[in-house]
This record gives structure tokens, C-alpha cells and sequence, in this order.
């Protein structure tokens, strides 16, 4: 099996021999920025129709309004000046699948990949493990609904985000590709 | 001009209508994840290879090792099992024009969409401005090289990060496409 770097710098090397995109600017040419999950299954230049150039994407375990990805949207509106951000996060998400106290849990007693069963995560590891998971919050998620609206709630009430920007929350449904309305977020997330 | 949604919906639209992902499991295939940032002109999918399933994509401003973009990291591995990763910095990047002096000033004076010109960011918007931004690191990088094996270091440091997982440290090339070895990143983030 040829190693992992090797088969990324293989497909980069495929890439840059036909590559054309060498004059593009540093702002966003279409002015918006996505949130959204690191999940593998997710590509949100496919999913929503994004060309090298033109939008800022940000990612984290669950797309979650974390203080980084609000850091990354700051940044992304003041200084790139994006003017409309979306919050997409998806159905079947890890993040629903444990809680803080269960990665705690798991991290305390190994750091070796737990398995997934019928109900949630359990270690199959030895350790040693690590109690500094207990430190950290780990943004999971209960309701996946009202996580999207929650987040976008979060963005739109921060002190370094201005009113004029509106947030739009969807949820990405991995079995369709399809783009989901949540009930509440296009309120919440509305321009002032 | 479309509105910026509408043009997402019905590109999501002309997505799903081919979508035949519906079968893919939450774990990567391929078992690995990549750190890089949220700028518009890369497309990791496409600069190194991934189809919808293989890898997970941890995006934010600078491709930092964040709190965040470690907590992603963790969740990664330790519930969905990638064994190695990589952190992919690019050139002509944002967050080398400021400092966090530099912001905080800036979102002082006012929330608007600050200009780029010769000499840096510079304000031409009115108030009100917000001095929250005082208490944020916003991870701004002065040595390219230098972060890159900087936030390699901090991920094989971190106290949950087994020292099984090697950590690539790159610089993707805007104006080739290509990706750039960087001096010592690869010794910093072997495997142990």
C-alpha cells in the first residue's frame, strides 16, 4: 500500500500539473464564509457550488460557533471582508454519539480509538491514558436542530460581530447531499 | 444578482440531483485528517485528493493548531480512528499582514470591513468598535516556516495526542498549487 503522504503529494502533483488558478486574490471573491463540520463525508465545495477563490471554509469537529471559529469569522468579515456567513452542520454527526463525560472517560483510560457499538463509544484500549480531556469542552451535541440554531445565535450576539451580517443555519443530510432548512434559524440569523 | 443563498440552494440542488454518497460511514476511509486554513483559493479536496468519505478537513484562520482545531484532532482519532495527520500552511496568507495589535485597533474603532494597502490593514470605517478583541490570540503568523513547525510541535506535544501519530507539516503554493516541503517540519512530526 503506498503510504498516505505519498498518495497526498501523488494527487497534489496531478493537481498542480494542470493548475490555472495562480492569480486569485487573497479576499473571497464571492464575499461569504461557511462553518461547518470536518466531517469526511462533507464537501462543501461540492455541496455548495464553491470554485477555488471564491469563499472562506471553516471547519472543526461538528461545525461548531467554537471561540476559534469565531476568531476565523472575525478575521474573515474585518479584514477579508466577507458580508454573509452560513452555519452547516449534518445529519448522522459524531458529535451526537457521546458527551463530555464519556470522552473524558475514554481519554482517561487510554489513548488508543475506541469502537463504536449499539449504544455509543466504548474503549478497547490500554493505557496509559490522559486526564486532560476533562479540561475541555468538548461541543457535543443533543439536539441537532438546536445546535445549528444555537450556534448561529452565539455568532450574531458576539461583541465583535456586526448586525449587518446575516448567518443562515442548515443541516447537510449525508444520505441525499441535499442542503436542509432548520425550523428558527433564518430568524435568528437575520440581518439587523 | 442572485442573493448569495439562492445561488448556494441551487447549486446544492444541482448536487444532490447526481448524489450517490448516500452509502458512506461516519469513520474516514482513508484514516487520515488535514489541518489547513479557511482561505478561498484552497481546496484541500482537490489539492490533495479526497473524495467525499476519506479524510477529515479541520479548516480555520491560518490553519493554526488551535484549542480547537486540536480538540477536532482528538475527536478524530480517538473515536473515529485516523492515524495520521496533516497541518498545511499556504503562501500569501492573511494572517501575516497583522498582529493582534494590529486587529485590536482596528475593531476599536469600528466593525466595517477594514482595506488592505501597502503598508497593511487599514481602517476606513466609522464606529462603533468593540474592545473584545483584546482578550482573543488571533494566532497571526510573522515566519511561514516557522508556524508550520510550530503547530506540528504543539499537536505531537499535546497531552492527548498518542506519539504513534505522525504529523505532516506543508505549505501549499498558491500561485502553482503545489505542496512545499518545509525544513524540520517532518523530523518535529515523526511518529515516536
Amino acid at each position: 500500500m503506498m503510504p498516505v503522504l505519498d498518495e497526498v503529494l501523488a494527487a497534489n502533483e496531478a493537481y498542480a500539473a494542470s493548475f490555472d488558478k495562480g492569480d486569485l486574490t487573497l479576499p473571497p471573491a464571492r464575499a461569504f464564509a461557511i462553518l461547518t463540520c470536518m466531517d469526511a463525508r462533507l464537501d462543501p465545495a461540492k455541496y455548495a457550488g464553491l470554485s477555488e477563490g471564491d469563499a472562506h471554509v471553516i471547519r472543526n469537529a461538528g461545525g461548531r460557533a467554537s471561540d476559534d471559529a469565531i476568531r476565523s469569522l472575525v478575521i474573515s468579515y474585518k479584514l477579508l471582508g466577507t458580508k454573509e456567513w452560513f452555519v452547516i452542520h449534518h445529519t448522522d454527526c459524531g458529535m451526537e454519539f457521546f458527551t463530555n463525560e464519556v470522552i473524558t472517560g475514554l481519554l482517561a483510560n487510554s489513548l488508543e480509538t475506541a469502537a463504536l457499538g449499539d449504544e455509543g463509544f466504548y474503549d478497547v484500549g490500554e493505557g496509559p491514558g490522559s486526564d486532560a480531556a476533562a479540561e475541555i469542552d468538548w461541543l457535543t451535541i443533543s439536539d441537532q436542530a438546536q445546535a445549528v440554531v444555537d450556534d448561529v445565535i452565539r455568532i450574531k450576539e458576539h461583541p465583535l460581530v456586526p448586525n449587518s451580517i446575516p448567518v443562515h443555519g442548515l443541516v447537510y443530510d449525508v444520505r441525499t447531499g441535499r442542503l436542509l432548512d432548520v425550523p428558527g434559524a433564518e430568524e435568528a440569523g437575520a440581518a439587523g
